[in-house]
């Protein structure tokens, strides 16, 4: 079926558009001129210029396949994702539809002749977009940490989808895995990690791509429980160190491994930080008690507060018992590009394994997480398979890295090209903005917050996060307050208990987020507040 | 900066395309006379239309963050995609690339100052391309099995990237949630699986995306192993029952969790299906010796052949002891929408739980795993962890499904969308015609080797596998055929080992393999056969 046809009648010409796509494309040209062209000669010739569109139906599969379909629909989803980020950062934040909403909105079971993308297309608006809660497109997101799915790491997806070749040994396509060994050495200098963590250096470190900080405490967890395999058989007898403030996804790992964890308590006093004294009196009780330490995580930037564990003295205390450190850097990671955070990280040199996840503060849409390890041995030591059908010359000259044995899953994507698209298009200097407008919009948050006599700061603003309390009220008045807000659509917002108290959190953007939009979150707050004083 | 320019001189207009996206575009609408209309125009009023193309080069990252540069990039993009797949169906199949051509051919470090696309996307054919292996774009592709990023599928991947919403629970997003319950449920509906995998069905049971049919494993194995728990504390006392011809991926699994594997054999003369009567005898045994059988692997399309392990009497030895039966249906799973295999998946009735990867037969591009349980209880009670700062009223009023404690990670993409994009797209017609047409190319193909005296069928084909060997030949003769086709580059084709003896496989693609396809294949094998007899 022809995209456009032409007819001619009298002094008219009307150009019929069978396709939104093309029209939409044809739009777009038009604002850069070309639509007038056509028009003006038209008119300098005696004729009329017209454009109408007939909907286009086309049935069944087998235009799926055509690469004008993927072009042209592309072309129109490209438009749609791009109406989505524009028109919807000022809209409702947070998903009011009712549980079950689109089992009643949609068929009970999948439609037997294939569909044209027009009925699709329109679901998207219709039945997709009420179910969702705006992380990406919002500028009224303050919950968690604030995604940031740049427009080059979306391109970066799609190729990845289009090219779609399974990277999980060098051979299965070492474009796959040796982009990926470059832009983890790009991103590791650009985060000023010691060079033992990066590919490119003689010895046994590097970098991979996991799926999630969840999975990276997984495989270290687990290679440092393999590690330890002969002098302790039992894993209930091993045990895992963190500290209260410490992601739950370290806890979840211990529980998919079947090895102990411990909480370390932490306190105000130290701005919850881990302390490597109590640590250690941990380490040698349960030593005492025949149990038997592998490893610690200690965290740069908890989820909480953005508290930094000290890595120097706890790296010094695991040291003495061999332990394995491994360092949570999900969120607080990308902040070692800054200078001013510079100390914060202090003690890398020490430890074993660092983990910053691309998708929270690198401008990469979920999952990209980036796992560097001081030595990759003993995490191959614990993942190593090779069956037959894998076999091949490559991997068995051992001049290659086959990534499969760095992981839990077999399978892998070609993660990297979003990574790569980010820092090409963004280069170290857009990257570093990015990061550090996050910082400014929370100290700009801060100061309205300090200035604010019904608000107080709970803990010193870290990273891009903004913790604090509606002064001198119990926890009731702290959760009403939250939900006056949340119910607003206005901003959203989350809490956390620190100390057991309920504390409001504000989680500052980047690149795409204005002081106008901090202020207008920081408005709703003020007045929910006063309203239900 | 704009994207075009009308210069007028004289009797010529000429428009001078900043951008070669739009220079794309606008050569699109070639082909379908808008650009012939707008020549025709310019002629009959006495002027001379020219086109010219002035390379964009725009520096910074600025630009990275607007709506017109994702879509005249992405629309780039697409076009480079459906070029790729176009232009690569011929060419040397694998990459023929020295380990480390791409460091050698990156610079060392991230760029300061972020690059224009067009460098690029220069880089992408000069630099990457030469790196792939062309899973997806070759017709030369019959290795492992061939995957089917089919393009709507692609663009599900990019909306998914585009919307970039978090999923771990229902009201992060709830659309996330629900289109997850929906799809999977039609998918359940097309593959025939019964009503207890269903989310729509009464009982507690349902389908949750993962990432890999290794990751599904590995989450149910830990759900068979915590059920046990009070029975056995010890892990390294449970064991997993798996045949040697299961994937490597349930023993994998095993060494995370820390379980035992035990092997049972199988034999050609069974070929190569698990015996109950072995496994039954492997369970007895290990319970004598004081060990905790927990579950056990069954296979429907085993890798090296596709053997389908019988379904019926597996879980009725199992159900003896209480074992958890896991259906690894990765590949075989999809042709089970075929009358012709409905047997072969009799007993599902009976089983715990089993996955389909939707990335292999189901024209997903990597990763989209479907697992369904019969019982999502124990998965929950494995991994289910409630942080402060993810507690939510809706999570609490057990109302909604939160997907976050039926997996590992803690983060989750909207994949969904893939999946869904497909169905629709296809319909179950498409579906089950691309499903289908896997088996007849495998059919023809087995037929071409039939009919060849130097070579034998080595186990009744299956599926869209065929098995065979030189015949007569010893296990070096295979190998130097393997090695043979391989370099040629004009078929790429892997070798597995049945019975301690290697065996070709060719595995067949669907929709878009025709017998043109196969019979190239074939080709480069009989020739290769008789250049090096």
């Amino acid at each position: 079926m022809s995209l456009l046809s032409i007819n001619k009648s009298g002094n008219v010409i009307t150009l019929i558009f069978h396709n939104p796509a093309v029209l939409a494309a044809v739009g777009g040209l038009t604002l850069c001129g070309f639509h007038s062209v056509v028009r003006s000669l038209a008119n300098s010739v005696g004729l009329t210029f017209k454009k109408s569109r007939i909907g286009a139906n086309e049935k069944g599969w087998a235009s799926a396949t055509r690469p004008e379909d993927f072009r042209d629909w592309g072309g129109a989803l490209l438009k749609w994702i791009t109406d989505y980020r524009e028109n919807c950062r000022d809209i409702h934040v947070i998903s009011r539809v009712e549980p079950n909403y689109l089992q009643k909105g949609l068929p009970t079971s999948a439609p037997t002749v294939g569909e044209g993308w027009q009925s699709i297309m329109s679901d998207l608006d219709s039945k997709i977009l009420p179910g969702l809660t705006h992380w990406e497109a919002s500028n009224r997101f303050f919950a968690y940490f604030k995604p940031h799915a740049s427009y080059p790491a979306v391109l970066g997806e799609m190729l990845c989808a289009g090219l779609n070749v399974m990277g999980f040994d060098w051979i299965a396509s070492p474009a796959c895995t040796e982009l990926e060994v470059v832009t983890l050495d790009w991103l590791g200098q650009f985060l000023n990690l010691p060079d033992k963590f990066l590919g490119s250096s003689e010895g046994p470190g590097g970098g991979v791509i996991q799926g999630s900080a969840g999975e990276s405490a997984t495989v270290v967890l687990l290679a440092a429980a393999v590690r330890k395999q002969k002098a302790q058989s039992e894993r209930t007898k091993m045990v895992v160190y963190v500290s209260d403030q410490t992601h739950a996804i370290a806890q979840k790992a211990t529980m998919i491994l079947g090895i102990r964890c411990r909480v370390v308590k932490t306190s105000i006093e130290n701005r919850f930080e881990m302390q490597a004294a109590d640590l250690e009196a941990a380490i040698e009780e349960d030593v005492k008690n025949g149990l038997c330490p592998i490893a610690a995580v200690a965290t740069t930037g908890t989820t909480s507060s953005c508290a930094f564990d000290p890595l120097v003295p706890i790296a010094a205390v695991c040291k003495k018992r061999d332990l394995w450190v491994h360092v949570d850097a999900a969120y607080g990671g990308a902040y070692a590009c800054l200078d001013k955070y510079r100390e914060k990280f202090e003690g890398l040199e020490e430890v074993d394994s660092f983990c910053v996840n691309c998708h929270k503060k690198l401008l990469c849409p979920f999952d990209i997480a980036a796992l560097y390890v001081a030595n990759r041995r003993p995490i191959l030591d614990a993942l190593s398979l090779q069956p037959e059908y894998l076999r091949n010359a490559h991997s068995e000259s051992g001049a290659v890295v086959d990534f499969e044995h760095w992981q839990m899953p077999l399978g892998r994507r070609f993660r990297s090209l979003k990574l790569w698209f980010v820092m090409r298009r963004f280069g170290t200097e857009g990257l570093r903005f990015h990061v550090q407008n996050g910082c400014d919009l929370a100290d700009y948050f801060a100061d309205l917050v300090e200035k604010d006599e019904e608000l107080e700061i709970s803990v010193p603003v870290s990273l891009s996060l903004v913790c604090f309390r509606w002064k001198g009220r119990g926890e009731e008045d702290q959760q009403r307050l939250l939900d006056a807000v949340k119910a607003t659509g206005e901003a959203f917002v989350i809490h956390t208990k620190l100390d057991g108290r309920i504390v409001i959190r504000v989680a500052c953007g980047g690149v795409e987020q204005t002081k106008e939009d901090v202020l207008g979150c920081y408005n709703v707050i003020s007045r929910e507040l006063r309203r239900i004083k």
